[in-house]
Order: structure tokens, then sequence, then C-alpha cells
């Protein structure tokens, strides 16, 4: 992705007022004004009073979609879903260090999806954080470990020039979340035009994977798929949609391979007419079956298969002993151009790239349960629909049932940062509006950041949420059997269980303004999935369902 | 507060069983019973797979009361309010860097209260850790800036020193949140008797005040109370209760001086037969009236007053100037030992200290407003409650209307991190289960922890919630005029309205489990907290306002 190129001097400031003069607008005016220029239009926030200078500012720029989100976590997930739809920044503004705390769980899995992202954080005033006042805290130590850049302005002179170093590092290659941090004395000061001045960012070091692939570049590549021994391509970030995908499934169909794709993509690209992908699964063992046998696994902007906790007695590496991996592209990489290079080093693509059928299922009828959930979403999915997924144990066999489906895009958990999937929903219909939105939610994720909701009904967001409800942390209940802590007792079960007292799902989504229904049969879900589809705005559509285990 | 001592070696693994003998429990059991021994009998969490083998050891050790929360925020505010009622620290436990992130927030108000907290964070086993899998981050960077000490085991040895090391960090002086990062391979493993090995903790440096006080020890207050001069004495933390309040009452009576306490104090006792103490206001215009005048601030176990916030053109220091500020004791010091030290060199305290008069407004009838609201629950409040204040502006007056209620305990928000009223109440509730409990929430401040509702439902906590709803965030429609960015225009008044979509409260806290109900006017106000707090388990109230502004 790319951000637009820096406009013209800001006529507001230019005309000829030097340096204090009154007519320059405070900091946080002169910011908004910047952003907006470099086409970041859209931010979410739940703001405090370091930031009311930017809040007053919005009254005098145009352009600014402000979205008022209830807490922090909906922010950050929000501006994660517009970030993976839109492929550019939008902006989050938070309140201090608390603020960002809040946030913090969904900028994790933004920054594992390398989601454009802009962090704006509010700080106290300059002379005023040295006295240590009740809401002082390390803002950068926090913001370091999500961040692929954090920078501080502390001279007027830093200000926008933090800006532009900020939504550059968000932009990237690689894209990732960018945090600045405003003190709130260079947001209300005025802001003449002043030569920039270097902000010194922190940047985050380069990952050093363990263990490292055997190659990197397309000549690695394209001699494993040469070789003619088992090899896999394994796609993910921005290779697992568009043009890269259609040229690896073409590559893989050629030369015999097996196209795999991450187990959590930021956006996979699916449906009738697309290269159909089997995604590696979250449990290691069936993902070892998946990776059986290989000699060469070429990596395509995804990471060296790893299992996502280790557990005891077992390899935390997913690929055979033996097995060499080859990167092809990286999350610094320019994707698209590394599979272009390959394509040419196999002497173009003969083969078209093979592609799922259209098929749906039927209408299903009979009991709920997860099998006739996912038959009802695949019976009614609409096109073009974003589907985001927290659906976790009780979605498992949704992407089968949606396989053939009319062409959309699946956006999972990256980061496993649960609570993603209302403020990911959330952001992404605002990115896309013209395109519905699916959000897979189980009932134990939804309650982390259900105040989501109230944003969906206040924007009118046209987002459906199949609120999947085992009343337990279903997939816990089966980690503390598969980590070797032997059969667990009443009391491990009681916290593991969300049913005392049940949640009232419907009647919670209704206080947060989203009209909401319970589906008592597959059939009944069905129809108040193509409603809610045929409606405008947001529905909730509660899905009781008997417990995994 | 004390923690107990080291206990006798446990029997379960001191009965010749040797090193990696098959009968040693492992390490998660190990840590279990230790804190046990050690007092700590109440964990909130919200678990992971990580956390999965501590959860399996509760049923294998008795005696630990885990209390589920829907959300991080919840177990930490939760925490925070359990230690500061109980005076020794109750633990969390919480899933790696995520799941600390969703408590920070809460971790910082605590932070800043100095409660005695034991903060369990599982991470990846470490060999797992290298692999950077996606739940991977930077726990200890996340950690330290709301802790006082992080301590991360990476060897079994480690394992139950570091826990002492934390416990002891924890229980201080100062008393503080500590950090255990537990590696879940140490859960796991079998941990046999070991010599134990130090676990080299990170230790947070101590706060470096600015500006640093004239005098500090006892000798430099005296002076200050003997000069005749214009003086105040200042309490906080552990000064704002029992012993050390009433000295210091009586101490400022004998010497003419003025009381006044933090404006955010961790715990203050009040009410009739306490001795009155006026709060330094929040608005810092009226701090500095309240302190005009003085020659000298004696500051117990209380920071140097700044402003909440800094505003252009105003200072942030609240004494006026040449003003001498004298520190008794400091949240590292025996702020007893001090005050009797203080009482010794004036020569005994003469003066009794002044107390309270019972007396409490009458039953309000009328329509609902701040005043009347506050009347309501000065006409009910019940003997030896527990009150949490986070009713922000809407709260303004029901401190002046319980000043000669039955005495009762205030907590308030330390560190301005909103969303710990239910959160803190659910804790205080456990940790003083025959005290009733009131928390004040503000409407806007209830929308990010909400989900305490359901662990007060699930535990049958005695807290009675009074919602004051004005459909706003009241404190920045103030805020955005008092940081001088003009009136605001109907884009920031947008940002500051809850009223679009507005929230059902009751039908809110009733899909948690929690009875609720609306209160029409000041008398039905004053009847359903007469029959919340008369009937056991939680009860909200919701108490719509007109807006403050």
């Amino acid at each position: 992705m790319t951000t637009r190129p820096a406009p013209a001097p800001d006529p507001v400031t230019s005309e000829g007022a030097g340096p204090g003069a009154p007519t320059a607008p405070p900091g946080a005016e002169r910011l908004l004004r910047h952003l907006l220029d470099r086409g970041v239009d859209t931010c979410f926030t739940n703001p405090g009073t370091s930031e009311m200078h930017f809040v007053a500012a919005l009254d005098r720029v145009a352009g600014m979609r402000s979205v008022l989100c209830l807490f922090e976590g909906v922010a950050t997930g929000a501006a994660d879903g517009y970030g993976r739809m839109a492929e550019q920044p939008a902006a989050c503004l938070l309140h201090l260090g608390p603020g960002l705390g809040n946030g913090l769980a969904n900028l994790h899995n933004a920054r594992r999806a390398h989601t454009p992202l802009l962090c704006l954080v509010g700080d106290h005033a300059r002379a005023h954080r040295p006295l240590d006042a009740p809401l002082t805290s390390d803002i950068e130590g926090l913001a370091r470990p999500v961040s692929t850049l954090v920078v501080s302005p502390q001279d007027p002179a830093q200000l926008l020039a933090a800006a532009d170093a900020a939504l550059e590092a968000a932009s990237g290659p690689p894209s990732g979340v960018a945090t600045m941090i405003v003190p709130a004395d260079l947001s209300w000061d005025p802001l003449p035009d002043l030569p920039p001045a270097d902000p010194t960012p922190w940047r985050a070091p380069a990952p050093n994977p363990e263990p490292p692939p055997t190659t990197t570049g397309p000549e690695g590549a394209a001699a494993a798929l040469r070789s003619g021994r088992p090899t896999a391509v394994l796609v993910g970030g921005r290779a697992a949609r568009g043009r890269p995908l259609r040229q690896l499934a073409a590559l893989a169909a050629a030369f015999g391979a097996k196209l795999l794709c991450e187990t959590f993509p930021a956006r996979l690209e699916r449906g009738a007419g697309v290269p159909p992908v089997e995604r590696l699964a979250y449990l290691a063992e069936l993902a070892e079956l998946q990776l059986q046998g290989l000699e060469h696994l070429v990596l395509v902007d995804a990471p060296v298969p790893v299992s996502f906790f280790a557990y005891p007695g077992r390899s935390s590496l997913l690929a055979p002993p033996g097995c060499q991996l080859h990167r092809l592209a990286g999350p610094a990489d320019d994707a698209q151009s590394a599979v272009d290079a390959l394509v040419e080093l196999l002497g173009g693509t003969q083969a078209s790239a093979p592609a799922a059928g259209a098929e749906r299922p039927g209408a299903p009828n009979g009991a709920l349960d997860p099998r006739s959930m996912a038959q009802a979403v695949g019976a009614t999915l609409p096109e073009a629909a974003v589907v985001v997924d927290e659906g976790n144990t009780l979605g498992l066999h949704v992407p089968e049932a949606t396989a053939g489906c009319p062409p959309h895009d699946w956006l999972t958990l990256t980061g496993g940062a649960i609570g993603m999937g209302l403020p990911l929903a959330t952001g992404a219909a605002l990115a896309v509006p013209d395109r519905p939105v699916l959000c897979l939610e189980a009932d134990g994720s939804s309650l982390y950041t259900v105040q989501a909701l109230w944003t969906q009904a206040r924007e009118g967001l046209d987002v459906t949420t199949v609120l999947l409800d085992n009343r337990a942390y279903g997939i816990l209940n089966f980690e503390l059997r598969r980590v070797g802590a032997g059969e667990p007792g009443p009391v491990a079960n009681a916290l593991l269980s969300l049913a005392d007292p049940p949640v009232d799902h419907v009647g919670l989504a209704r206080s947060l303004g989203v009209p909401a229904t319970t589906a008592h049969d597959a059939q009944e879900l069905a129809d108040a999935l193509a409603r809610a589809f045929a409606e405008p705005g947001p529905h909730l559509v509660h899905c009781p369902l008997p417990p995994v285990l």
C-alpha cells in the first residue's frame, strides 16, 4: 500500500503568518489537516482530556470520520478491521497510558496481521509529566511491544514530521502499528510553519525467526518447486489474496505442489472462482499431518509454521524434520514482485489457477449444532461478504460449508488475543460500506469487547453477528485436556463455564442498540440470517449450541 | 501489612522424593500451595491455555477461592478492590501479554493506590518463546509500567523464590503491584524440592518527586505545626484511615492547622464519629483556593499536590508559591511510626480528634438530579458500608450528603483510569463479605468494564450499584471547555454524547444476571436503595439524571 504524497504547504499557515503569529492554528488542528492530506480520513476513538483539542478541531476541519467507541479495545480492533480491508491506515485516538492499555490486545492482533494502523495517544503536557500526576505512566514502554515504530514529538517543529514518520512506518513494508504520542501542549499551542525537526522515533528491531529459512528469494523457491520432491507453498499476508494467490495456485498446480495457507491469515480471499487453499490447522497434530512427508516448504509472506502453544513432550515446529524452508517473501518484502520473479524464473505460468466451484449447502433444518449452523451460514452468505471469524471451536465447520459460496474475504484472529471479532467487524464495515459483514462470534469471546455493538448501532453498520453460544470457554475445555493436566475436576470445570449465570445475549445486544433474536433451530437461523443480510444496519442472531465436549 | 512467614517445607515433596522423582507435583501445584501457605487465598482470573495447569491444580489443592471474570480488566480491578479492603494481596491470573494488556488500566489504578496485588501472568513454555508464535509478546515490557517488581523465573529452582520475591514486593512497604510471569513449562514440569535460586527480578526505580519536599521526617513537620503560620496537614494512603487519621486530626486541631486529604485516596475512612477531612478538589482552581495562603504543607503518605491535567497558561503545582512542603511519610515509610514520632515530638496529643456528627439527610422526593440523588444515598447508606466512587461529575454532591452517615470507607479512582468502579466493588465485596458495598457508577465509566456485573451475580456479592446516567461523558464536556479549545461544535459534542443510541442500562445489567430497576424520581431511588441494601446479592438501580452542562 502507499499513502498519498506530501501535498503543498497548508494554506492556513503559509499566507505570510510568521512563527508565533496569532493566526497559526493549534497543533492538533494542523495535525488533523496533515493526516487528512495524507489520506487518513477515519478515526476510531475513545478520547479523554488530553485529546480534547483534537476533538475540538474536528469542527474546524471537515473530512475526518470520527467513530466513537465505548472502550479502547473496540477502537483498536476496529482500526485493525478497517486497515485490513481498506489497505490504508485508519487512526485510533486513545487517552494516555490506560487508554492505550485497554487497546493493546487488539493492537497485538493488528501487529500480527501487519495491518497499517496509526495509533495516536495523547499524553500530558511536557511540563506536567515530571510531576507524576495520577494518570502519568510510561506510554512509550506500553506501546513498544505492539508497535513497529513509536514516536513522541517533544518540540512543535517535530509534530508533523513525527506524523509523517508514523504514517510511513504504518504503511510499510512491512506495514504495521505505528504509535505517535502527542503531548497535550503540542496539541493546544499554536503551530506556525517551522522547519521540520527529526523526532527520533524508536523502531522495533527486525524479527529474527527461529529456525531461519534454508533459502531466501525466488531462486530457492524455484528450485524447490522444480525438484519433483514433495513440496508445499504456504501463503499468508498479502499472498493470501488477489493476484499473488492466483499466481501461486497456478504454480502449485503446475508443479504438483500442495497449496496451504497460514493458520490465521489477516485476510484470505476465497469462494467460488477463487483458488481453494487449505488452511494449516490450529491443532498441532493435525497441522503436522498436513505437512507430513514434505521435503520443501515455500513461505510466501507466511511465518515458519509453529504450533500456537507448546505442549508437554511435543515439538513446537510443525514441518517434518529435514524439511527445507524457502522464504520467497516476508512482510518487509514486496510480495507481488517476489511472486512475479518466481513466475519468471519458472518460465511463466502455463497452467491456469484452479478455482473453487460454485456450490453452497441447501437450507438446513433440524436442531442447531455446529454443523447445521455452518450449513445455515453456507446457505445464506451473500456475494462479496466480509467474514470476521472469532467462532473458535464452534465455528469449526463454517469454512467447509462456505467454500463454494460467492467470493468473499475471511478475516481471522491473527494474534490470538480474544475479543477481536465484534470490533474488527465494526471497522471492516466502515472500510467497505458496500459489502455485507458477517461476524462469527463465540459467546466467551464476545464478552471481552461487546461494547462494539453500540458503535455498530450508532453508525448503522451493515454487520450481521452470529453469536455462537455454548455457555463455556470451549477452547479451554479442550486445551485443559490437551496440556496433560489430567481430567479436570469440578473447580477447574466451573472456571471454564459461562452457564452460571447464563448471559442473555439477545438482551445484551438490544441494550446496546442492536436488534437481536434467538434462532431455535437451523431453519430459524437460516431465515434470520437471510433477513439480517437483506436489511441495512446491524443485527445479532443468537445461536444456542451444544457444547463441543 | 505483612505476609505470613515462610512455613515448614511442603510435606508433599519433602518425604524423601529426590529431584525428578515421579511423585513431585507440577510446578503450578507447588506454586498454588506456596501462595496459600503465605495467605494468598483469593484469585481473580480470566485464564487461557498457558494457565491451564494452574487451573487444574485448583482441584488438587483446596483453599483458593478462584473468581472467574469475563474480562481481565475486571480481574485486576477486583484484585485492587480486594487488596484495598483486605490489606493483603489477592492474586490475579492472566493469559500472556494480551491478557495483561486488558488488565493494565486497573493495574495502573492499583499502582497509584499502592494496593498489595500479585499479578500472575502465564507465558509460553521457554522453548516455545523464541519461535514467535502468534501470542508471543514482550510481557515484561508491558508489566513494568504498572509494577513495583517484575519477576520471570526461567529455571524450576527459581519458581517459588520468585513467588516469595513478588509477594514481598507486593506487601511492601511500599506495597504495590508485583508481577510474576510464569513460563508454561515451569507450571507443567514436576517440581521437586530444589535449593532456591535467585530469580533476579526487575524493580521499579524509586519515584523522584518534583518538586522535592522542603523537609522530610517528623522534625520538619513538627516545626511547621509549631510555627504558628498558616499550615495544613495533607493525608493520603494509609494515613487516611484508622489511628493515623485520628492522631493527625487531633494534632491539626491542637495546632490550628487545616486537615486535608489527597484528591483520590485509595481508602478514606469517614462518617459519624470519624474525623472529618476535606478532600482536595479535582478542579485545580478549587484546589488552589483550598491551599491559598498556606505557608506550610505537611504531607502524610500523600503526594505533592499537582493538578490532574495541565491547562494552557496555568501552573500544575497547586500549593501557593513559597509554601514549604514537609514530607512526614511517603509510601515506602511506616506511616504509623512516623505519625507516632510526630506526636511524640509535639508532646503527645492533648486535644482529642474532632469527629463528624451523626446526621443524615431525610428521604428525598421530587425529580432526580445530582442533589436529590445524593440525598437518597445519604438517607439510606447502611452502617459499615464500603463506597466505591466512580460517579465522576454526577456524584459531586454525594460526599457532602453522606458526611454524617454511619462510618464507612470511601474508595476512589486513584489513577484516573476509567472503568474501575464495578470491578473494584466486586473485589471489595469479596474481601469484606460482611459489609455492604455501594458502587456509584457513571454511565460512560460503567461501559468500560460492565462485565464485572456477571461476576457479582455469579458470586452472589452484596453490591448495590447506582448507575448515574446522563447519557454523556460529562467530565469531557466539562474538560473540553476548560482546555481552552473554544466552544465545541456539533462534531465534538456528538463525540462526547452517549445518547445515540441510548444504552438500556437496566437491560444490560439483567442480561449479565444482576436484578435491575430504574428509579424515576428521588423517592423511588431511596426506596430502591433501601430494598437493595436489605436483600443479599447484587442489585443495580438505574438513575437517569439531567446532564450537568
